[in-house]
């Protein structure tokens, strides 16, 4: 068995996947609130919004002033997902670090959110990358291939879809790709399956794995893909999101939650457990009366680690 | 690595654990009902209760009586906890399949639970064995290590106290042994490093992991026992149980979040996760207000699996 990493970031995506799927609007001046106490808390990677039409989603119509904030805290890479050409001429202007281009291996999927087809998502990969390079940005991009293990529109998607996909995200000029599961189907052992033959492809360009706990498996998931070395993965304070099609269901794996795992497991995180815990609280707060997830809050840290904190 | 096991079981302890750290008693009828509907969603092992005295858990008063009723199911093996000698010879009395005699390998927490330190429960493991050996009884002997991964009270337990106190119960005549991480301070990386030590020790009489779910890690837990090949696991039905020194904090691993990993793990199990998932509201109906756990139940089974069971 390969060893664990020592090493592992978590990249938050509460202020985009988490609160794309809340009703309540969380201002632009709290949003910027969250990621200063992020930052101060260890996080160095942060998601922080989606270049999407506002009318489509209001909560993320001020992406572009959150991200010009992110861009003011020193050592945070500030990401941001786009959904086409459109999108990612506005994280090329904004200056993001990284963008993502979300794909979804489900044909089905595919047409029902993007109405597009995974191949023409591919298309727009290729108009992204030449957009990025014509403008000589440094912004990265990420191909981030979704419905990886299961769709609940179609059921199964092949893992030889999903693979072929991100190899043409790759050739379309992707820098990097990563998978999701963004239904919460996956298992550990098909991730093992699954994200073995992905490391096989893209090696170092792999660079993510992205779980929702809907069916209570993302922490088992994240171990499945930290045994093959994959050690960065999607999170969300209190984990915040979810799935449409599962109402009331847990959402991202939750931050907190992980980096307990992560440090409990031995690997550096260089994340505050303690401050992640208060900012849950404060977050949790803004959003009176929706659904937020996670145990160790309820629990506290062991007096083990607690211990070894002081 | 090695390959998962093709099978596994999960002890159901929902009845003993569980309802053992909940206010409201259930009734030795519906106990009996909860049985017989875990028999038919497929459960073949059933901790149905703890031969405890009844001014200490009144909850545990009848098991006798449940003992009795488990014994007239076809196929079923019913065990019980045993404090000491007389809750063995109890239960060798009432025919149990098998007994556990659990041990705190916290000296701290042995005493305060037990008012014995763990060598003197070895001891009584002695006696237990000399008891059920004199009476000619085929009631299993099964040694439980708990707080194996840390204790609340005294914080760190070495692996090395943990596996001297797991062979000192084989040598007092345990005919198996099993690991449990009683207050949830468990991790994967932790599990696979002492469970491999303790299967080293125990080979095939290392029989059963028991996780709680305290910190949201019992399945990501249990999956770095199942890559060792353990392959018998207790949880409890809705995660009922817990820790008194986290309270409102989650409780065993849930047996329907728990079956649900392991057969989209693809690993057999014989349960019917339908069938599980009803009695799972029939049985948290009967536990009004307490707190119950999993996630399994509000997101119901992905598209993928349930056209794998028409």
């Amino acid at each position: 068995m390969t060893p664990l990493p020592s090493r592992a970031v978590i990249r938050e995506v509460g202020l985009r996947d988490g609160l794309q799927s809340i009703q309540t609007v969380v201002s632009t001046e709290r949003k910027c609130e969250w990621i200063a106490e992020a930052v101060a808390a260890g996080q160095t990677e942060i998601e922080v919004g989606s270049f999407v039409p506002p009318k489509l989603l209001p909560q993320m119509a001020d992406t572009s002033d959150v991200l010009a904030f992110a861009k003011t805290l020193p050592g945070l890479k500030a990401s941001v997902l786009v959904p086409n050409l459109k999108g990612a001429e506005r994280a090329i202007e904004g200056g993001a670090h990284l963008m993502i281009l979300p794909l979804s291996a489900s044909h089905a999927h595919s047409l029902a959110n993007l109405r597009k087809t995974p191949d023409e998502v591919v298309d727009e990969m290729r108009r992204i990358r030449a957009a990025r390079d014509a403008e000589g940005s440094t912004t990265l991009i990420e191909g981030g291939v979704g419905t990886a293990f299961g769709c609940t529109i179609q059921g199964q998607v092949k893992h030889s879809e999903v693979l072929r996909l991100m190899q043409a995200l790759l050739d379309a000029g992707a820098d990097r790709v990563s998978l999701a599961d963004t239904v919460g189907y996956a298992d550990p052992a098909s991730v093992s399956r699954l994200f073995e033959q992905a490391l096989k492809i893209a090696g170092d360009r792999f660079c993510c794995g992205h779980f929702h706990d809907t069916r209570g498996l993302a922490l088992a998931n994240v171990f499945a893909a930290l045994q093959l070395g994959v050690n960065r993965f999607d999170a969300s304070l209190a984990g915040i999101g979810g799935c449409p099609h599962a109402p009331g269901a847990s959402g991202n794996a939750a931050t907190e939650d992980l980096a307990f795992m992560l440090q409990a497991s031995g690997i550096h995180t260089g994340l505050n457990l303690s401050r992640l815990l208060s900012l849950r609280a404060k977050v949790v707060g803004w959003l009176d009366g929706e659904p937020t997830h996670g145990t160790l809050w309820r629990a506290g840290l062991p007096k083990t680690m607690a211990e070894a904190v002081l």
